[in-house]
């Protein structure tokens, strides 16, 4: 299946995808920030558009660099494998320090207000999809990070790691849009149902999220386009292959 | 990697996801029907209940028996290829015109009331789920069931099948969770951030939904559990091979 590894070039139709999610992407973070903008008064800490910080951040790191973060094995198919590793742990990072601003700016903005926390469908969605992010983060990174972990070990994880990493960002990305929901609710009532400029705007943005979520989802679905193993990876594939064959016939 | 066909066990893990799977579903089935029924006063044609009708029948086509459509090739192993796809397709057909009284319900709703129609981001992905649903209904029977498609064309069309089916369900989820999100903040608004059993239930309901997508997918990618090829199929598929080799060198 895949005998012809070492430095194989990129697939074409995968670069494509990926240049076409990366715009995606960077259009989804605009559209947020022109949202914020035109609809919401902008930006800024200290006053009450500190609100505004919320989904700013969220959009940035819980859905554009988680995003790319899962992509990583995808772009860089012949880079060492711990330099890859290494850039999604900090492109990861890079995610959850950005979030964290827009989870103290929401927790603040509602602490300053007197308004309740954590009370809605969105608030419960986005704290799981926060703290399963964490937990994998602490995880993935104890066992593929740490020198620890065995080789054993390590291929019995993965698949988890993959799936629970698709599951938190898809999970973030639905958060998003009842977050969207939310706030075009509150602000605009009645007024949505006549076709607003504002609800018009975040519905459009709603559609570029889920559209943005299932372009990542096929580049990481589709079998041709995974890493190939590299040549040492292989050899060790193999050996372990040789010294575990016949040695464990109960795990399925 | 699978030579070993014919009369494969089913794995044990898959039997247990799969019972998990549809516990979890009629579940989300039970509290939808529990929350209409606590809150919204039941269910009923010729009357205001006539929109309760809608969420209902959504949760039944477009998330129980969708999904479970989707599970058929996993669930079926050893059952003939054209059995399986006929079941396949029956279930997708019984998912689609629940839905279709769903949405009937709702626009004959909006008609009697005299609301607007199709102003809403749920109202917006709700559409285009349903649409995508009816054009991959059509595309997959007459590359499928009907029997014109040529057996390459089938290959090449089978992963694009599969992963638009697991991104309409996807989208279909999360539709829901915004039109459940719409439903409580219309009724409850401020009130919502009280806790209020209505918003508390309706919030549970949401994490099953997100539950039974996540598990649903689970199930989905995970390679091992993946139907077996059946011995016809495979010398089929070895003949195709044969026949094909080296034929066509630029499809990657």
């Amino acid at each position: 299946l895949s005998m012809e590894s070492r430095a194989s070039p990129r697939p074409g139709g995968l670069s494509y995808c990926v240049a076409f999610s990366q715009l995606l992407g960077l259009t989804v973070v605009a559209v947020t920030g022109a949202w914020l903008g035109l609809y919401r008064g902008g930006i800024a800490w200290e006053s009450a558009l500190q609100f505004n910080v919320h989904p700013l951040c969220m959009v940035i790191g819980l859905i554009f660099l988680q995003g790319d973060a899962l992509l990583v094995y995808r772009v860089f198919r012949n880079e060492a494998k711990r330099t890859t590793k290494i850039l999604h742990g900090l492109l990861h990072g890079f995610a959850f320090i950005i979030a964290l601003v827009g989870l103290v700016a929401v927790f603040d903005y509602h602490r300053k207000k007197g308004y309740a926390d954590l009370y809605s469908l969105h608030s419960w969605c986005g704290i799981l999809a926060f703290v399963l992010y964490v937990l994998q983060w602490l995880v993935g990174f104890s066992f593929f990070l740490f020198p620890g972990a065995s080789f054993s070990l390590r291929s019995r994880y993965r698949p988890l790691h993959i799936f629970f990493g698709a599951s938190i960002f898809l999970l973030s990305v639905g958060t998003a849009l009842l977050g969207l929901k939310e706030a075009l609710l509150f602000k605009l009532g009645t007024k949505y149902s006549t076709f607003e400029p504002e609800g018009v705007l975040a519905n459009v943005l709603g559609l570029l999220l889920a559209g943005f979520a299932l372009v990542m989802l096929y580049i990481l679905t589709r079998t041709e386009w995974k890493r190939p193993p590299q040549a040492e990876e292989q050899a060790l594939s193999m050996d372990f292959k040789t010294l575990t064959e016949g040695d464990s016939p109960s795990s399925q």
